[in-house]
C-alpha cells in the first residue's frame, strides 16, 4: 500500500511539474539578443565587430566549471555515506536538473523580463544564474540527507528556488548590494534554509539509524572528487558572474589564495583535535572548501592578495571548530541534526563573507578603484543584505519544513 | 599456446599501426594557418589585429570537455561491471587513442585536404572532429563489452572510423545535411554499427557469463562519474563546431535545456517501473543522457527553449522504455545483445534528433533566421542524411562484424 | 608521547608557515595591471579596445585544467595504493596549497618584481606558474609516498619550490633557453629531487612493508581517475604559458598527437612482458602519460605533427621499459625505492624532452618559424638548461635528504 504510493507520487510529480515547466518556457522564455539568430544584426548596431565579444565567449569556461561544481562536485561530496551514495549523488542530480528550469523562470521574471513584450530572454549569464540558485537548494539537501524522502526533495527545492529568487531580487536590486560569490544570497540563505527544515523534521529516534550513517573507506575517497572538484572550480564559481576583464581576474586569484590557505589550517585544526594527531576525512573532505565560500562577497573587491589568504586563514580554523564543537552542540541542545554539517561549510562562512564584504565596502577608497569602480560606501546596504538572506533562510525553512512534515504523513522513503 | 597468440597480436597490431600512422602524418599532415608559426603574417594578411581572433580561443574550451567525454565520460560509464571495470575505461583509452589518430586522416583527406599541395592542414577544429569520430567507435563498443578481444575492438575501430569518414562526408557535403551535434553522423551511425557487429558475434552460451556481467555498489558509483561528465558537458559537445556568437551560444542553451527535462522524465519512469518505486541505476546512468544525443543535430536551430524541454521529455521516457521493453526484445527475439544498451541511449535519441532536426528544417521560415541564416528548406535532405547514417550503420557493422567472427577463431581474449 | 610530538608538530608547521605567508603576501604581493580595478585606465592607455583582450581570457581555460592535474590528476594518481589512498590524495591537497603560496613568492622575486616599488605584481600566468612549480614538488612526493611524515612533507616542498625557483631562472632568465612546459624545469628537476631524496632515506627493513603497498581493484580504478585527468589535460599544461594565437594552438596540437602514441606503444610493451598477455594496470596508469612529459620543452616549436608522433612512440616503450627493468635495478643495485615509479613518468621522459627541445631548437631554420619566432640556433643552451635541472634535482634532493633524515628521529608517521 505504503509501497504503491511512493510508486505513483514521485512520477506523478515529476511528470506534473515538467509538463508545467513546458507551458512556462513556452509562453515566458526565448533567447536573448545574443544567443539568437539575429544577433549579427545586432552586432551592426553595436559596432561590435568580432564574434568574440559575444558574452559566451567571456563566460562559458566558468559556466562549464560551475556546472561541474553542481554535479559533481555537490554530488560527490555526499558520497561519503556508504548507505546513501546512490541518494547522494542521485537525487543531487534530480532536484538539480529540477531547480535549474524553475530558477531560469523566477530568477527571469525578476531580472530578465522585457516588460514590453514580456517574454524573458536567456543568454550563458542566466544558466550561470541558475545554477548558482540549484547550489542553494543543494546545501539545504546536505542538512537532511537521508531524511527525506524524493518527494520531500522536490517540494524543498520549488520553494527553494523560489525564496532563493525573491531575496536576490531584495539584495541584488533594491539594496544595491553586491555578492558575485553569493556568500550571503547562496550560502547563508541555503545553509540556513536547511538547517530550519532539519530542526522541524527533527526525530528522536533518528539516533538508532545512525549506524547506517558511517563512511567506508572507498566512499570518502569517493567523497574527495566532490572535494577537489568544488576546490579547484571555487575561483570560476565566484568569478563567473562578475564584470569583464580585470573584475573576473581579480575574484578567480582572490578565490584562489584564500582557498590555500584555508587548507593549511583546516590541517592543523584538524591534526590537533585528534589524539593520535591523524587527519579527520570529514573536515578535509568540507572544511577547506569554507575560503571559498567566504570570498564570494568580497572576491571582485581590491581585498589585496594578503587579505584574501587572511579570510581563508580565518575560515579553516572556524569550519573545523564547527564540525569538532558547533555542530554536537546544535544536535544535542538545539535538535538540529545536520548530517554533511552545512553549518560549518556554508552557513557560518557565508555570514564570515557578508562581513567581509560589509567592512571591505565600508572602507573602500575611491581611488582604490579608479575610474571605473563605483564608491563602495555601502557596508551598510551589504549588511543589510546579509539580515535578508538569514530571515529568508530560516523563516522561509521553518514554513517550508512544517509543510514538509505534513508530506511526511502521505509518503514512505524509498531507501534506494 | 593461445596465450602467445594473443601475447604477440596485440603489440604487433598496435606497433605496425602506430608506425604506419607516423608515415601517414609524415606524408600528409600539416598545421594549418592558426597553428602555424607564420600566422602572424597571416593575421596582418586578413586584417587580424587581435590574437584572441584565432579559432583556439573560440573552440579550446569545448574542445578539452569533448575530449573529457570521450575518455573519462565513456570510459568511466562503461566501469559499471564490476568484472569489466578496467576492460572498459581501458580499452576505451586504447582504442580512442589510436582512433583519433586514423580519423585526423581519414576526415583530414575528406575536409581538409589541399589539392595544390596534396597536404591536410589542422587546427583546433579537426581535433574535435577526431574526437568525434572516435566517439561513434566507443558507442559501439558500449554494444559488445566484455565480448570482443582487443585486436578485435582495434579493428572495429579501423573500419568504424573509415565507414564514419565516409557517411560524414556523405551527409555533410553532397547532401549539405545540419549536423553539428551528430544524432546521425556519431549517433545513430555509431549505435546500429555496433549492433549490428553484436548480432553477427551472438554466442548462445553468452547467458552463462551473466552472473559475471553484474554490477556492484562502488561500480555503480563509478559509472556515475561517466555518466555525470557526459551530462555536464554535452552543451560543449553540441556547441563545440558550431559557428562562432550565436550559433555557439544557442547550441548550448538548447542542449542544457533538453537534458534537464530529460532526467526528470527518466526518473518518474524508472519509478513507475519497480514495485518498490526505487530507481534503477542502469536508467539513472544512461538515460538522462539521452536528451543530449537527440538535440545533436538541432542544437544550433532556434527550436526555442520550451521546444528542446519537449525533444529531452519525449527522450527520457523513450530512452527508459528502451531499458525495459526493447533490449530485452532485441536480445530474446533479435538475437542482439546489448551490454550497456546503447540502442536506448544513442540508436534510438539518435534517430528522434534526425527527425527533430528535419522536421525544424523543413518549418524553420527565413525571417527567424534574419540575414545571417540559410534558409533550412531541407527536411528532406536532413532525412536522407539519417538514412545514410543508419545504412552506413547497419551494412558496415554487419560486413565488419562477419570479419571479427573470422578472427575470433585465431584469437582467444584475455579478460584482464 | 611520540604521538604529542605528531600532534603538535604539523599543526604548529602549518600555523607558522601560513602566518608567515599572510605576512611576506602583504609586504610584498599585489594585483598586476589587468587584474587591477584601475585597468580600465591601463586598456585607454594601451589601446585596447575590448575586455576579452585581457590576458585571463587567453589563459584561465587553460589554467583551470592544470589545476585539475595538479589536484585531481596528481592526487588521484596516488590513491592506487589500497593503504595510502587518504595519504594519497589528501597531502598531495595540502603540499600543492601550501607550495602555491611560497611559489607565488619565490617565482614572483625572480620574474614578477617592479624594483621601483619592491613589489610583487600578480596575473592568471604567475597563478599557472604556481601549480607548474607545485608540480615538480608532487612528483617528488611519488617517490616518497608511504615513507615520510606530513612534516617531512612539507619541508621538502619549502626547499623544493626554493630550488626550482632558482633554477628555473637560471634557465629561462640567464641560458633564455625554452622550457613551456617544463620537460626539463618541471619533470627532470621533481623527478631526481624525489630520488635522491628516497635514496638518502632508504631503509632496508621497507621491504617488510611491501604487502601494505599492493593495490586492489577498486584503488586502481580510483587511480585512472587521475590517469586520465592528466591524460586530456596535457595539452592545456603544455599550451598555458607559451605565447598568445598559434603559439597555445600548436602547443595544444603537439601535445594531444604525441599523448595518442604513447598510449599504443604502451599497451604494446605492457602486453608484451606478462605471459598472459594481459596488461598491466601499472603501466597503463602511468607510461601513458610519458608523451606529455616529453612534449614539454619542444610543445611550441614547430616539430610537426608526425614529429610529436615520434617522441610519443618512443616514451611509451621507455617509459614501460622503465617499469619493467630499471625500477627494480634502481631498487636492487643502487637502494632507490620509487614508489610510484617517478623515474619512468617523470625523471626519464623529461630527459628524453630535454634532448628533442635541443635538437629541434639547433636544426630549426628561420624560414619555418617566419617573421615572428626567434632564430632557435641555440640547441647547446637548452642542453645547458637541463644540465642545470638535473644537478639541482640530484644535488637538492640530496641535502634536503640528508636534512629529511634529521627531521625522522624526532617524528613519528602518522598512517592515516
Amino acid at each position: 500500500m505504503a509501497n504503491t504510493n511512493v510508486r505513483l507520487k514521485l512520477p506523478f510529480v515529476c511528470f506534473a511539474w515538467q509538463i508545467a515547466m513546458i507551458i512556462l518556457f513556452g509562453v515566458f522564455v526565448r533567447y536573448n539578443n545574443e544567443s539568437d539568430a539575429h544577433w549579427v544584426q545586432n552586432m551592426a548596431q553595436n559596432n561590435i565587430t568580432s564574434a568574440i565579444e559575444n558574452d559566451f565567449y567571456y563566460r562559458y569556461p566558468s559556466f562549464q566549471d560551475v556546472h561541474v561544481m553542481i554535479f559533481v562536485g555537490f554530488g560527490f561530496l555526499m558520497t561519503f555515506l556508504k548507505r546513501y551514495s546512490f541518494g547522494g549523488v542521485g537525487f543531487n542530480f534530480l532536484i538539480a536538473a529540477f531547480g535549474i528550469q524553475w530558477a531560469l523562470l523566477m530568477q527571469g521574471w525578476f531580472h530578465s523580463l522585457d516588460p514590453s513584450t514580456g517574454k524573458i530572454y536567456i543568454g550563458i549569464e542566466n544558466l550561470i544564474n541558475a545554477d548558482f540558485c540549484v547550489a542553494g537548494c543543494l546545501i539545504a539537501y546536505g542538512a537532511v540527507l537521508g531524511k527525506v524522502s524524493p518527494v520531500q526533495l522536490m517540494v524543498m527545492t520549488l520553494f527553494g528556488v523560489t525564496l532563493y529568487a525573491v531575496e536576490e531580487y531584495i539584495i541584488l536590486n533594491l539594496l544595491h548590494a553586491i555578492d558575485a560569490g553569493g556568500s550571503m544570497i547562496i550560502h547563508v540563505f541555503g545553509g540556513y534554509y536547511g538547517l530550519a527544515i532539519s530542526w522541524v523534521l527533527y526525530r528522536p529516534n533518528l539516533h538508532q539509524s545512525k549506524h547506517l550513517q558511517g563512511s567506508v573507506y572507498h566512499s570518502d575517497t569517493f567523497a574527495m572528487i566532490g572535494t577537489l572538484f568544488l576546490w579547484m572550480f571555487w575561483p570560476s564559481f565566484n568569478s563567473a558572474t562578475t564584470y569583464h576583464g580585470d573584475g573576473q581576474h581579480r575574484a578567480a586569484i582572490n578565490t584562489y589564495l584564500c582557498l590555500t590557505s584555508c587548507v593549511l589550517t583546516t590541517v592543523a585544526i584538524s591534526s590537533l583535535s585528534q589524539k593520535t594527531g591523524k587527519l579527520d576525512m570529514v573536515h578535509i573532505q568540507n572544511s577547506t572548501l569554507a575560503g571559498g565560500v567566504a570570498m564570494g562577497t568580497a572576491a571582485v573587491f581590491m581585498v589585496s592578495p594578503y587579505g584574501a589568504l587572511i579570510v581563508g586563514f580565518c575560515c579553516g580554523i572556524l569550519s573545523t571548530m564547527g564540525y569538532l564543537y558547533i555542530s554536537p552542540f546544535l544536535e544535542k541542545t538545539l535538535k538540529i541534526h545536520d548530517t554533511c554539517g552545512i553549518h560549518n561549510l556554508h552557513a557560518m562562512p557565508g555570514v564570515i563573507g557578508g562581513i567581509v564584504g560589509a567592512i571591505t565596502a565600508a572602507t573602500a577608497s575611491e581611488s582604490v578603484y579608479g575610474m571605473q569602480g563605483t564608491v563602495f560606501a555601502q557596508g551598510g546596504y551589504q549588511a543589510a543584505g546579509m539580515c535578508v538572506a538569514m530571515v529568508f533562510g530560516i523563516g522561509g525553512g521553518a514554513i517550508v519544513g512544517e509543510f514538509l512534515d505534513k508530506l511526511q504523513g502521505l509518503l514512505t522513503q524509498p531507501s534506494w
